[in-house]
């Protein structure tokens, strides 16, 4: 193939790691450069043989990338990172900060539409693959309820919470769905549950030498927002049982839609994930949306589009064959 | 609302019935009139109050219909009927001979776009959210392999085979999957499998009196394409214990993804169905796809197009409402 698609990372956290050793395996794309704001760049080490670029030199990038994917956090990376992106190259990024999806997404079209680039925002698997399920599901059969589920996995969120806490030297938080609560929805019903009847939460806690326990875990199971509505088991391990046991960054979740049709004729929907590692299935995902935003430019649109405004299709490589297998 | 989409009918078996019971769910949508090739007109026991008209009169309801959903066969009625109904209206159809779909979508096709309509073409579950689901699963993770069950359900194909047999009265095929090959994937494994390894079927039979059961279960069995490449069981039964237990045209499938990622990471993804009511089933997602058929004519769009050329946004009712729901 002559003209691959070049694909850039800005961000070479958990997220660009996975975009790196993905992206190779698309016949139709080559990695061309990663970007980061880190300093020395040669502190970056790459698995790739391609250039570590600053931030601020992206602009000498004009025209030499053809889709930029975005892999910095949605607290504080994305929201100045992308608009500064899209005015220089299309792109794809993950950010999943719900609440905030509209704002951000008319920052990022701002910058986009004025330079002629498309960017696909809240790409990956919640939001992302997750929303469209909740989409298709409530679309089809209205008359129904739809669940999300996550876990059993890794929140990256959560974790930080724990290791912020005084006399934690370092933490990992699982989030559980609970089964008597999807296997109520499975059998026909729908409920409403609180968060504590849908979730539970599991931390491994390495605690400091001499620290109070006790009191790490009153802290935990009472911290507002993140645990205090919820179940919350807390353990305490070794630095080694951690790094041996849970240093995978394993993930899933379930989209359960429960709906009726007719005479009250049950019809149920349900998409499931169980994942070994969590960023390198978003990085897979935010790839397939690359190469779409790659063709929808080749179609001179412009501007913030969502995983909703994709055609199925646009994510293949070689569209005929997919078609096939219809 | 003042213009509602106006939607015909064409063909009043179980799907068409289905779609007369669904359409009324979406407030933005109307039933205009069922067409049928049957006469008398009056033969038909609709449930709404709308005119029955017969296929030859189509034409004289151009221009009142803004979407033909096409409800009849895929043997022998959509490739003679839908071309038809695409020179005259926008229409969406399940045709489901998975071979011939190509073939099918450039006869439409032809009709369609020399009358500035839109055809969706192939929609329901399956072909239809399956197919778009292997398209996603296999976008996703190019690296793994697609597995498609179908049922616990009831083939409306295989019970017809059956009830072809001399002796037999009636009869209801049920296709079961094997829950050892999809534990198989489930835990990880991306077997080959043969048809008899995926699926196994169960007759229900109501035999003649003084039939030869031995003769009917041996045809049966050994039926070229329908039961000679699977475990087959026949069980006779009473017409009555037919109508009580098997009337109900209930079905179900799964699609499951096993692919992997970097270091051998596995990832896997499913969707289900379990559904009561397939053709209600069916008859809903045929519903959103007129929906969209209908937004793609006001765009000025024409032709044929399958699921995977429409934005999932296009399902929406409130497409503002959905965005939010990412």
């Amino acid at each position: 193939m002559k003209n691959k698609i070049k694909i850039a990372i800005c961000g070479y956290g958990n997220l660009g790691k996975g975009v790196e050793s993905e992206v190779s395996k698309n016949p139709d794309m080559e990695l061309a450069a990663v970007f980061t704001r880190r300093r020395p760049l040669a502190s970056l080490a790459l698995k790739s043989d391609v250039p570590v670029v600053h931030f601020d030199d992206a602009s000498l990038w004009k025209g030499k990338i053809d889709v930029m994917i975005m892999c910095g956090g949605s607290a504080r990376d994305l929201p100045l990172q992308t608009p500064v992106m899209a005015s220089l190259f299309n792109t794809v990024d993950s950010f999943d900060t719900h609440a905030k999806i509209p704002q951000y997404k008319a920052s990022v079209d701002a910058a986009a539409r004025e330079s002629n680039n498309v960017s696909i925002v809240s790409v990956g698997w919640d939001p992302g693959l997750f929303s469209i399920m909740r989409l298709y599901m409530g679309a089809v059969l209205p008359d129904g309820k739809t669940y999300t589920f996550w876990g059993k996995g890794v929140s990256q969120g959560h974790s930080d919470a724990v290791r912020k806490i005084d006399g934690v030297k370092d933490a990992v938080q699982y989030t559980i769905p609970i089964s008597s609560a999807t296997d109520r929805i499975r059998s026909g019903e729908t409920p409403e549950f609180t968060a504590r009847e849908k979730h539970e939460r599991l931390c491994y806690v390495v605690a400091d030498d001499n620290a109070d326990k006790n009191r790490i875990e009153n802290e935990i199971k009472n911290m507002p927002d993140y645990f205090a509505d919820y179940n919350t088991a807390v353990e305490f391990i070794s630095e080694d049982e951690l790094k041996k046991n849970h240093s995978r960054l394993c993930h899933g979740g379930n989209v359960i839609h429960m709906g009726t049709t007719g005479d009250d004729n049950k019809q149920a929907m349900e998409f499931s994930l169980k994942l070994d590692s969590n960023p390198e299935f978003t990085a897979s995902i935010l790839i397939k949306y690359a190469r779409a935003a790659y063709k929808l430019s080749k179609k001179n649109e412009c501007g913030a589009k969502t995983v909703f405004d994709i055609p199925p299709i646009m994510l293949c490589f070689d569209e005929d064959e997919a078609v096939k297998m219809i």
